[in-house]
C-alpha cells in the first residue's frame, strides 16, 4: 500500500491536535456549557459596526475575497504606521505561524520556545520537521535570557516569545524585548506573538522599526476585537520576509465576509476601548472570585487570568473537570509548575456570575 | 543575513501567484468591472437560507469555529452516503490540495497533471518541492490514457484530473474515470477534482467506494453553491488518508460564519437545482452570443464556457484586454493550443447582456 505512504515527516507526526474545541467537549458531555471561558474568546462581542458590515456582506459571498486583502492591509499599515509591504494577512496567527516555519525551517533545524508556551506553534514546528528546544518559564513568565542563551547554544532559526504571555497572562516591558533583540544570535529570528497586545499596558509594547530584520510580530482580530471566528491574523515584519509568504500561502484562503468585518472593527477604535475597559473589570472580578475561594489570581495583561490553585497539576485538572460538570468551560496550562493553575477567560457579567457560582461547588466536590 | 534565509525549497520558488484577483485588476484599471465573469464565481448567488443564517451568525463571531466542523461534516457524509471519517473540510479545495501534497509528496517526487490544468495545484506541488510532469490535453479534454502512461513511466505519487475540466469545461463519463482507477499504477493516488460536479450530467460522476484507496475526491461550496467567499471545500476519501490531514492542518482555520452558512446551503437543495437550471440557461446564452459574433462555444459541463476565438493565444489575449477595457472581467487558458479560447463564467442576465454588448465592440477594436 505504498500509495497512501505519508512523507517521512508526516509519518512521524502524532495523530494529536493542539486543542480540543468546546463544541467537542459539549458533545462528549451531552450538554452545552453555561459559560465559555476556556479559549480566551471575547464574549463581550465584536463592534456592532463589524456585525452590521458582515450581515450586509453575506449576500455577496458568491465572490472570492480579495487575495491581496488590499483595503484591510492598507488600513492596518496606517493603523500601525508601517508600509503595506510590512503587513501580511492570514487565517489567524495559527495559519501564519505555520507558513513562517515552512519558509524558514528546514527539517532538523532548531527552534527555541518556552516549555508550556503556545502549543500550536510547536505543532507547526514538528509538522515541518523542525527540532524544538524548550526552556523553562521563570516566575510565571517566559524568560528572555534563557531563550537567548538557548538560541545561541543551539543555533536556532526561530525563537518564539509571546508578550503578553499565554497561558500565564504575564508580560515584559517593551524595553526588555528591545534589549532581547540586541542579544539575539545573528542566525535567529524572533517571533513576537502579540495576540493579546491590545489588552496590555502601553509600556509592554516594544518600539520596533518594521524593517528590523531581527523580528516578526503577530497580531490578531481574535482577541481584543472579539472576532475569533473570522480567522484573520496578521504579521508585521521586514518587507523581504513578508513577501516570502506570497510564495507559499493559500492566496484565496481568507473569508470575504471576515475581510469586510474586521476592517469595520478596526475602524471602530471606540468599541475596542470599551472592550478593553470591560475586560479590565472582568479581570478584577475573576481576582475577587479567586480570593473569595482562597485561591490566588496572578496578574494579567490579557483577557484571561491564571488562578493558582495552590496544589499540583492533578488537583487543577480535577478542578477543571469539576467545573466542566458545572457547565463551566475553562482550560489550564499543560506543563508543571504552571499546571497548578487554571486559566479563566474574561467575559460578560452573566458568565462571570456563573463562574462565581460554580467555583465553590466545584472546590467542595474535590474536598 | 542568514536570519531571513529561506529553506532551499522556498528560496527556489518564483515570487508569482496562481491568479490575480479581479479587485487587483479593478485597482489597476481605476474602475470597477461591469461584469465579473472571469473567476467562475456564481453570480446567481447563494441560497437565501444561507444568507440569512450567516447574517444571524455574525454577532457570534467572537467564538472560534468548531475545529472538527462536526455538524457540517456529518451532514456532508449523509449527503454523499459516506461515513464522517471519509470527509475532511478545509479552506477551499486550494487549501486541501496543499495539505494533500504536503502529506504525500517528498521533495523530488513526481506528480502528474495536464499541461494547462489547474495552476493552483501546480503551485502547491512546486511549493513542497515536488516535480511536475505534464501531459498534453487531447481534444479540449484532459487525457486519462496519457495521465496513466505518464504516471507509470515516472512513478508518480499523485495524478491530478479535474472532471469536469477547468479551464475547458469538457468532461469524461464516470465509467471512464472508474476504468482509469483500474489502470492506475500501484504507487499513484488519483486526485479527482470535482469542483464543478454539481453542474455536470449525472453520467459524468463515477461511482467510487469512499474507502477506495486509489482516489481522493474534492468538492467545494465555491461554485454551484455560490459561496466562493466562504472558503469551504472538502475531500472525500479513505479514512486512513483523511485522518492524515489532522496531523498537519490549521485546525481552527475555517471561518465560523462560513461553517453555519454552507450547512444551510447544503440543506437547500431546491436552491441548488434552481442555480443549476439558471446556469444551463446562461451557458446556452453564452453559446448564442459567441455564435452571433462568429466564434465557437465549446460544450461545457460547468458554470463557464470556453469560447474558441479561432486564432492564436495572442489574439485571445488581446480580446481579453479589449473586453477588460469594456468593463468585462474574463480569463483564458494559459497554455497552447487551448489559449486560442477565452473562458466566460455564467451569470445573471444583466452580466450576460453586458457581455453580449461588449463582445462585438471588443472584436471590432481588434480588427
Amino acid at each position: 500500500m505504498t500509495r497512501l505512504r505519508f512523507t517521512p515527516i508526516a509519518a512521524a507526526l502524532p495523530a494529536t491536535v493542539p486543542f480540543t474545541g468546546p463544541e467537542t467537549l459539549e458533545r462528549l458531555r451531552g450538554a452545552p456549557f453555561r459559560a465559555r471561558l476556556g479559549a480566551n474568546e471575547n464574549g463581550f462581542g465584536p463592534s456592532p459596526r463589524a456585525i452590521e458590515a458582515m450581515a450586509r456582506a453575506a449576500a455577496e459571498v458568491w465572490k472570492y475575497g480579495d487575495p491581496d486583502s488590499h483595503d484591510l492591509r492598507h488600513a492596518l499599515a496606517g493603523h500601525h504606521r508601517v508600509q503595506p509591504e510590512n503587513v501580511m494577512l492570514g487565517e489567524g496567527i495559527d495559519g501564519l505561524l505555520g507558513l513562517l516555519v515552512r519558509l524558514l525551517v528546514s527539517p532538523g533545524e532548531v527552534v527555541v520556545t518556552s516549555d508550556g508556551a503556545y502549543p500550536t506553534f510547536n505543532y507547526h514546528v514538528a509538522g515541518f520537521g523542525g527540532r524544538l528546544h524548550k526552556v523553562p518559564y521563570r516566575d510565571h513568565a517566559e524568560d528572555p535570557d534563557a531563550l537567548i542563551a538557548a538560541a545561541s547554544e543551539t543555533g536556532a532559526r526561530l525563537v518564539y516569545l509571546a508578550n503578553p504571555d499565554n497561558p500565564m497572562g504575564s508580560w515584559h516591558v517593551g524595553i526588555r524585548i528591545e534589549a532581547m533583540l540586541d542579544d539575539l544570535p545573528s542566525g535567529s529570528l524572533l517571533i513576537l506573538d502579540e495576540a493579546y497586545a491590545e489588552f496590555a499596558p502601553a509600556e509592554a509594547i516594544p518600539r520596533i522599526d518594521p524593517q528590523d530584520r531581527r523580528v516578526i510580530r503577530f497580531r490578531t482580530f481574535s482577541k481584543a476585537y472579539a472576532m475569533a471566528g473570522a480567522r484573520i491574523g496578521y504579521a508585521i515584519g521586514p518587507a523581504e520576509l513578508i513577501a516570502g509568504f506570497d510564495r507559499i500561502r493559500n492566496h484565496f484562503g481568507i473569508n470575504r465576509i471576515a475581510q469586510i468585518g474586521v476592517l469595520a472593527a478596526l475602524e471602530d477604535q471606540d468599541w475596542l476601548a470599551h472592550i478593553c475597559a470591560a475586560t479590565a473589570a472582568a479581570r478584577s472580578r475573576i481576582g475577587d472570585i479567586a480570593r473569595a475561594n482562597g485561591l490566588v489570581a496572578l496578574p494579567s495583561a490579557t483577557n484571561f487570568v491564571a488562578i493558582d490553585c495552590g496544589r499540583d497539576g492533578a488537583f487543577a485538572r480535577a478542578l477543571l473537570d469539576a467545573l466542566a460538570l458545572e457547565g463551566i468551560f475553562v482550560r489550564m496550562p499543560g506543563v508543571a509548575p504552571m499546571d497548578r493553575c487554571i486559566r479563566v477567560s474574561c467575559g460578560p457579567e452573566a458568565e462571570m456570575d456563573a463562574f462565581a457560582d460554580a467555583l465553590p461547588r466545584a472546590l467542595r466536590a474535590l474536598a
